[in-house]
């Protein structure tokens, strides 16, 4: 890749509203915070009927309340209990598959987890740069059930049965409908969502044996909303939105695994080499992800052995009122976030089809000289 | 078919919920009707600072108010403006493709717009079997691009533009994840969702170009939600409620062209051969649609010429807050509909492909013997 260099993880938090919202959670609405507050009133001598005592104390039941409601759905999710929290995760006894695992967030996560001495199992069609003994790469091409069905064999012959999936293959064509020719519908659906139902098929039944594992599908924000010139790929994400519910009540109602989680994971834009060419927009409001924004809470939900419903950064959190809201709000929304001309001056440089040749140079594409 | 004959038309309504909905938006939520209310009391000699008037007209401008936001809504969706009306669509002009038009709700349309003169075009594997001249059959198996491709050119040259596109092709495989075969996982995919792109990419280049056309898009109550023994069918129908809101964007934003309408259908169980062996939830909350009930309100859209969303039966109004409620109330609201169990005896009748050989005889499903 001639991109410039992104560091995927970087040390210090960039000044962005995904800031102010991390302080304000450890504060403002933070329930245990906020139980510092009228106490710290009431020592210091006001009256329990004072309106400062009194209205703290109201704010701290509302925030409260939202968070026991938040909490609760989380239980639920799980068919948990709130009287004990699950074993922490043994994860040295853990084989995770991460698909797509050789560049991007894959890649860092692969890293990340073989150095907690995890054994990693990288399918990708090209290989992982690593040293970590702990990584094992299997080229597969997780678009084709052949492949997967006939790598995944190998692979619980030769180390194990996997206790951890996550399904993180993905490609973009960023073009507008009628633009898409029919082999790039094609790779997007095999490999963005049927590469899915393949691993599932290859994996789920060791899980299920067990009653226990951890499935992550890594969709997109793209798959709560649909958006100009990426209609193949939001449909390819939304369709994995739904499947992580369908899943969840499978192994709950019909496998009955509560035991095997289920994470859903919907980032915004990521600085990774699958979106490098999007137009960024407000940078405040809309910050573009780094790797690690997205590897720490699934590696946290992986520790807490909880299924979790992921959407970073924080204007991911109203996504999902995108569709039960009037139109107008979604237009002002989409409107805001320049969504629907992100992708104008996209350039496909992974995931490219043979057919489709290399991805032209940094040079070619600020010539506007392009490939095909 | 062998099964029950369902008169696709029934002359009364069912007593169910979706009928107190309906006379309860014609009386107690409609504005007009409510209007009358502190009129009817003024006029009766009430004063106007009197309890009656007052909490009448504060009633009315609550109802009021959702029906302007939910009007403005509509209006934007459509970019229209609320000072007049679009033209009627004319409709002895109009050339209207249907997808999957041989069998159910397509075949209602098909028959039903050819009485009005329409000139109705039927894509379908099996041929419809109507005497209306109007109707005019091309053997097409949409989940394939050529036949798309080569079908469509046929049609543009011996009929003319398609001026209105109903996507309504759709297949179930109703089986469990782990014992979905991979063709059925392609099978869905290609006539559920890719069909979409296959008949937008044939047909849309001519609507872009008059700037005037409709897209009818038919998903399901299954495409806001996902249920076990469905996962391939809902994700593939959540794919194409994302889809019809890209679409939406490219049409307004890149192709300049907001009167090209789109209309999304997410209908509830209908009495169809496509899900004829479903058990039935509870009748009064959960309806069993008519192929009429669908039918009627896309006929509707294409009057008015504006694009809707259109949520039947009356519950299918909640699905889409399913995905920003807290997991209890979903698991709750599923629970009650019993959704995670309605396939448990569901045998696949229409869409099956010639490997899967021929539908097992309703003796033979009696006497639970399987077909494979």
């Amino acid at each position: 890749m001639e991109e410039e260099y992104v560091d995927p993880s970087p040390v210090w938090d960039s000044l962005d509203i995904d800031l102010f919202v991390k302080v304000a959670n450890n504060t403002i609405f933070s329930p245990f915070f906020l139980m510092l507050v009228p106490t710290f009133y009431l020592f210091q001598g006001a009256k329990v009927t004072d309106f400062t005592v009194v209205s703290s104390f109201v704010y701290l039941v509302v925030v409260s309340t939202f968070w026991a409601i938040k909490w609760l759905s989380h239980l639920q999710y799980n068919k948990a209990s709130f009287l004990y929290a699950p074993r922490p995760l043994e994860w040295s006894d853990q084989i995770v598959v991460i698909t797509g695992g050789s560049s991007g967030v894959g890649e860092l996560l692969a890293n990340t987890l073989a150095v907690k001495s995890v054994t990693v199992i990288v399918l990708d069609v090209k290989p992982i740069h690593s040293q970590n003994y702990n990584i094992n790469y299997y080229k597969c091409d997780v678009s084709k059930w052949e492949e997967v069905d006939a790598v995944s064999k190998k692979i619980i012959e030769e180390i194990g049965q996997p206790t951890i999936l996550i399904n993180n293959a993905g490609v973009v064509q960023g073009k507008l409908l009628l633009d898409l020719d029919p082999e790039d519908v094609q790779q997007t659906f095999n490999v963005n969502t049927l590469s899915h139902f393949w691993t599932l098929k290859a994996f789920l039944p060791g899980m299920i044996e067990k009653k226990k594992g951890h499935i992550v599908t890594v969709s997109s924000i793209m798959g709560l909303h649909g958006v100009a010139q990426l209609s193949d790929y939001c449909a390819s994400k939304a369709a994995l939105v739904s499947l992580n519910r369908s899943l969840r009540s499978e192994l709950d109602k019909r496998y009955n695994c509560p035991e095997v989680r289920t994470t859903l994971l919907c980032p915004g834009h990521i600085h990774t080499p699958l979106f490098a060419t999007v137009n960024r927009p407000n940078q405040f409001f809309f910050p573009t992800l780094h790797p690690i924004d997205v590897v720490k809470p699934i590696i946290q939900a992986l520790d807490d052995t909880l299924g979790h419903t992921i959407l970073q950064p924080f204007y991911a959190n109203f996504t999902p009122f995108l569709s039960v809201l009037p139109h107008w709000v979604a237009d002002i929304m989409t409107w805001f976030s320049n969504a629907d001309f992100a992708m104008k001056d996209f350039v496909k440089l992974s995931g490219r089809r043979e057919a489709e040749g290399p991805a032209p140079t940094v040079d070619e594409r600020s010539n506007h000289v392009k490939s095909d």
